[in-house]
C-alpha cells in the first residue's frame, strides 16, 4: 500500500485544508469534464490542475521527447485556475511530480485524478486512453490515482453525477490507499445521479472496435484515410466493466502495468525451445 | 492459440512462398533497425512493410483520430520497399489489417514483427513504447506479434545479431502460435552474435527512470522544459528482462493487455465499501 489507512484520519486537517489532489485529463484544460471535476473536488481537498492545452484523446501513454514543454496559466469563468501544458497527459503528471510542483512551492499530491473523460474508457479502450495513461504515470511515480470517464459521447453530456461521485470517492481512495503500481479506472454511466444503481468492482472486458478506414480523395485526387468504427460489446458477465455500465452501475476496475502474462510465461519455460 | 502448431508444417510451401510477415516499427520507415530486420526476414517469408513516415518514439499506444492518414510508397537502396504512413505504429497496423492490405491484394499476415527498435523496451519502458504498441495492436486484431528491440542507444549500434535472431525466431513463433491477446517482447543485448549467451523467458521488471525536467530560457526569456533522465535497474533476479540482458541473454517476455489487477480486485470486493 502506498498509504496506510488510518481509522482516525480525516480528509480535512484542523486548518480546513484537505487532501492534496492533482487533477489532469486528456480532453484538454478547457473541457467541461475537468471543470466540473475540479469544482466538485474543491469541496473535499486542495486541488491543483495541470492539464494539456490541447485535446489529447487516444494519445496512449505518450511522452514528449523531441520537443520541450511549455507551461501557461489558464483561467476560466473567474473560478477555475490551472496550468496548461503543451504536451500529453503523461507529460503533465511527470512534469508536475518531477519538477513543476516543487518549483511553485505546491505540495505533492496525495492522489491524482484524471478526467472526467468525455467517453467511456473500458475494455480495449483502456490501452488507447490518455485519461488512463495520466493515472498510470502517477502510479509509476508512486502516487495513488483514479481515471474517471463518463460513458457518453453526447455533446450535451451531463457530468454532474460523475463529479458528485468523485467528490465522495476521491478522499475515500486517498484514505484507503492502493497497492503500488495499481490505479482505479472508473466509468460512470451517463444517467442522472438518482438513476445510478450503485457501484461494481469489475474486470477489464473484451469488448472491441469493429473499425475500418474510410478512403476519400482530396481535391488533388490523392487518397486519405479516416478511422471510423462501431463498438461491439463482447461480454455478458456482470463483473465486466461494460456490463456494469449497461446496468447503470458505476464501474470501478483496478488496473496495473505489470503486463507479463505469467501463465504463458510458465508454458514458455516448460514447453518452448530453450534456444533458436 | 491463434494458430495451432502442426509438426509437419514448413515455413515455406512448395512454391517457395513463406510465412506472411507484416513489419512495422516506431523509429520510422527510414531507420536502420527496420531495414536490417526486413533484409533478414525476407529469407524466411513474404514481408510487407508499413511503418510510420516519421520517428514515433515514446508515442505509446496512440491512434490518430483527429487527422486522416496518408500512405506513400517508400524505396531505399534499390532493395527495400514499403508503405510509409503519416501516423503512429498502432495506426500502421490497424490501417494495414482493416483496409490497406485488402485494397492492395496483399495477404493478411501470419505474424506481425515490430522493430528493430533502437533502444531497450523493458520494464516501465514498455508502457511508453511505440514498438510494443504496434505489436499490441496486432494482438487486438488477433494476429500473433513480436516486438523486438536492440538494447543500445549508440548511433553506430549494430543490428546484425538481432536481425539474425529474428530470422530464426519469427517463423518458429508463427509455427508455435501464441495465446490470444499475448505478444512476445524481445530485447537483444547489443553484443556480437557470438557473444550472445542464449535466450531467457523473462518477466517485465521494475526498473525505472529517475527523470527530471531541465528548465531553460528561450531568447524571449520564456521558460521551457526538457525531459531527461537516468535509467535505474531495480531488479537482481535472473528471470527479469533487464537482468537477462545484463547477462548477454536475449530476453523474451510474454505480455498481454489484460490490465486488471485480479488480486486487488478480490480485495476490493471483500473489504472495500459497497457504495460511496
Amino acid at each position: 500500500m502506498l498509504r496506510t489507512p488510518r481509522n482516525d484520519e480525516k480528509y480535512y486537517d484542523s486548518n480546513g485544508t484537505g487532501v492534496n489532489i492533482l487533477v489532469t485529463n486528456d480532453d484538454g484544460i478547457n473541457s467541461r469534464g475537468i471543470y466540473d471535476l475540479v469544482m466538485a473536488l474543491r469541496d473535499v481537498g486542495d486541488v491543483t490542475v495541470i492539464a494539456p492545452l490541447a485535446e489529447q484523446s487516444a494519445v496512449g501513454h505518450a511522452l514528449t521527447m523531441s520537443l520541450p514543454l511549455r507551461v501557461t496559466e489558464f483561467h476560466k469563468n473567474g473560478d477555475f485556475f490551472g496550468y496548461a501544458v503543451s504536451g500529453t497527459p503523461a507529460d503533465c503528471v511527470k512534469l508536475a511530480m518531477r519538477t513543476f510542483l516543487d518549483e511553485r512551492g505546491i505540495a505533492k499530491p496525495d492522489i491524482v485524478v484524471s478526467g472526467i473523460n468525455h467517453g467511456r474508457n473500458t475494455a480495449v479502450n483502456i490501452i488507447y486512453s490518455g485519461t488512463v495513461s495520466a493515472a498510470t504515470e502517477a502510479t509509476v511515480l508512486d502516487v495513488p490515482a483514479i481515471a474517471v470517464s463518463l460513458t457518453s459521447y453526447d455533446m450535451d453530456a451531463d457530468f454532474t453525477a460523475a463529479a458528485d461521485f468523485m467528490k465522495r470517492f476521491t478522499p475515500e481512495v486517498a484514505r484507503l490507499g492502493l497497492p503500488r503500481g495499481t490505479l482505479l479506472n472508473v466509468n460512470v454511466p451517463a444517467v442522472a445521479s438518482h438513476q445510478l444503481k450503485g457501484i461494481s468492482y469489475t474486470k477489464q472486458g473484451a469488448s472491441y472496435w469493429e473499425d475500418e478506414f474510410e478512403k476519400r480523395m482530396d481535391p488533388q485526387e490523392r487518397p486519405y484515410y479516416w478511422l471510423k468504427g462501431k463498438y461491439v460489446v463482447e461480454d455478458s458477465d456482470r463483473d465486466i466493466d461494460d456490463i456494469a455500465i449497461h446496468e447503470d452501475k458505476i464501474s470501478i476496475t483496478p488496473i496495473h502495468y505489470d503486463l507479463t502474462n505469467h501463465d504463458f510465461l510458465r508454458e514458455l519455460r516448460s514447453s518452448w525451445p530453450k534456444g533458436f
